[in-house]
């Protein structure tokens, strides 16, 4: 399937994905004077007396803002602000179609962390969340950190926390299929950029065994001095000492984690894992290693970012369901606790009978998905104290 | 009819008049391959190739953005950026469905001239038009002058050019139905803030006779030495000498446009106007002189901001054909000519037969205006060069 054509086809023809549309009819005088002046005054006034019933009163409390500045759009790189928006279109469409939720797409024309912070945080009192997309290392990690320090709504950049969220859901569902436990597995990252680190962190936060995370360089070590800040924190919880290549991390480990470039982990490399190995191999649109491959050299269970392989492991399952819980407790954040609820959320919809080694994550397609993910979710911001409803 | 109680239901029922609706359905493993990735990749890199196609590719050709701080929301004054949210969907509402224009609320916390400018022009790539609201006098003003230098899409207050436009279209049908000719006409402008000012602009630019512009402290003349820019503007232009009060300045006036406070404008003084007198009193709700006074003291066409009496001056007549326009042809700017133009177009649909004293502006519900507004502003713009496409 030609999916570039299509795609081109499609966006030339609709002229964008996304359309406002008006929940009231305007035809009488009195529609007019009460969608707008001057029967529109009182609910203007009811919001002035208390801003948090913008909440109830416009649609801020069903509404999402999706944000780039273009600087690395899927695996196209900083393509520009303009040039990321069917991207930032198509994540509207899944927020809409699979969770329900309003969600507008913005661009901003700027690179400057300062510039886009204030940006965002000036527009705050329009939205119930920002999911932060698409923006380059290591500029998305200082604007999602000052962002939640600044903003009274959830910011969540999927880049990195919604693919965590399906990594960690797709991991407690293969361990199932292996009989391994959480606590004791050996478990090598590949990319060590903002997912690498992201998967990084919520995989220690569920205190998932012990964790090696590796880049171009190599294992990453306490001993490195040109690490980034987010790095820096994972190998300081870490504490790792390893030196070597990915090959060396990847011999007797029981979990590879790829997020990485195409082709660069081979059949030996995955004989050399432990047992009842688990391969998530999803470099896009090219994986570290071919599905097929990883099997015949000894793997168990192997996931790819891909719809044409079984276990896709695809944030689609997450960001839709987060927001739609997130947004019905009013929460002010997305906190971990809320993160964890998402992946065991996503995991617990296969059932023990259903649960295979080509059946450990929901299709991307599922709708239950995000119901679940979002019961998980409110229960979470209510346990932690975020929810505001 | 009780419109406060009945917005207040309206509001808390729908939560919010505006939602965001996907233009696709997300039901197969194709539908995602082609509206997200990998397929958008496509669109993506074509725009990168040339940031007009997000024109083509994306909503941004048919989507505007209704900003505002929330400084001057109707007659409410400063509530606040969330206050103002149901005026600024109650506004998307009329883009849709009169112009079936896609417009996005936002509102921005900051009063600072410099950071709303910075704000909106750094999310200009997402939009095709700006359309400014609500925002107080005079840093409206600065604002608009700025945004217009900066952006390379169209930028217009609605509550200037807006009214400008629609008192400008009924006055020119009401000088037909009084026999008069507009550049002879005496012309007297009460309420000097953003309206008025720009009232009196447009005005001058159409060639209408001789203008006074009024206010609280009387007839603004070019010795007054504490006027605003755009006050000053306006009698550097007319070089008013004049001195007195408003009622010294509608003695033998032909047309009277307020845009000021209730009730503060007599029968006597409607009385000692010229013969054939026009009166627009539209502040809101209560007007300058009721209209049943201003007819019984003589004055022949009587206009309002209401809908409950004929003749009313409604700022949706303009806006959503305007910007309909301005985005059919891609326009970099809503220039003078596109304000005239629309001015006329408005005028143009009440034909000759049509035209009484009770009947020189089209109803606000009437939905044939956006399209004529439209085409009008459309061929203003090719003929005035801000046209691109």
């Amino acid at each position: 399937m030609d999916y570039a054509k299509k795609a081109m086809e499609m966006h030339e023809q609709l002229k964008g994905k996304l359309e406002v549309v008006s929940k009231v009819k305007i035809e009488t005088r009195d529609d007019l004077s009460t969608a707008y002046t001057p029967g529109v005054a009182a609910p203007c006034l009811e919001i002035q007396k208390n801003p948090n019933k913008s909440y109830e009163l416009t649609g801020r409390g069903n509404c999402v803002a999706v944000i780039t500045d273009g600087s690395a759009v899927l695996g196209l790189g900083d393509i520009g602000p303009e040039a990321g928006m069917p991207v930032m279109e198509g994540k509207c469409v899944l927020f809409k179609e699979f969770g329900g939720v309003d969600a507008i797409p913005l661009c901003i024309r700027s690179k400057d962390v300062g510039e886009i912070v204030r940006t965002i945080s000036l527009l705050a009192g329009s939205f119930g969340g920002i999911n932060l997309e698409d923006i380059a290392a290591p500029r998305c990690f200082e604007i999602e950190k000052k962002l939640k320090e600044v903003c009274d709504i959830p910011v969540f950049h999927d880049d990195q926390h919604g693919t965590a969220i399906v990594v960690a859901s797709a991991l407690l569902n293969a361990l199932k299929v292996v009989h391994k436990e959480m606590g004791t597995v050996d478990i090598v990252i590949n990319g060590a950029g903002s997912a690498g680190v992201a998967i990084a962190k919520l995989l220690l936060d569920m205190k998932f065994g012990n964790i090696t995370l590796v880049d171009k360089a190599g294992i990453l070590n306490i001993h490195n001095n040109n690490l980034t800040s987010g790095q820096r924190e994972i190998v300081d919880i870490t504490g790792c000492e390893k030196e070597g290549t990915l090959a060396d991390a990847m011999k007797d480990a029981d979990v590879f984690i790829g997020v990485s470039a195409p082709n660069i982990v081979s059949e030996e490399v995955v004989a050399s894992m432990h047992k009842g190995a688990i391969v998530f191999t999803m470099a896009n649109p090219t994986p570290e290693i071919m599905p097929d491959l990883a099997l015949h050299a000894g793997a168990v269970v192997v996931g790819t970012g891909r719809s044409d392989f079984p276990n896709q492991i695809n944030n689609v399952l997450a960001f839709p369901g987060i927001f739609k819980g997130a947004l019905e407790v009013r929460a002010s954040d997305i906190n971990e606790e809320m993160k964890i609820a998402a992946a065991y959320g996503i995991a617990s919809l296969i059932s023990e009978d259903e649960l295979k080694a080509d059946y450990i994550i929901p299709s991307a397609l599922d709708k239950r998905v995000a119901k679940a993910v979002a019961e998980a979710v409110k229960e979470a911001a209510i346990k932690s104290g975020v929810a505001r409803i």
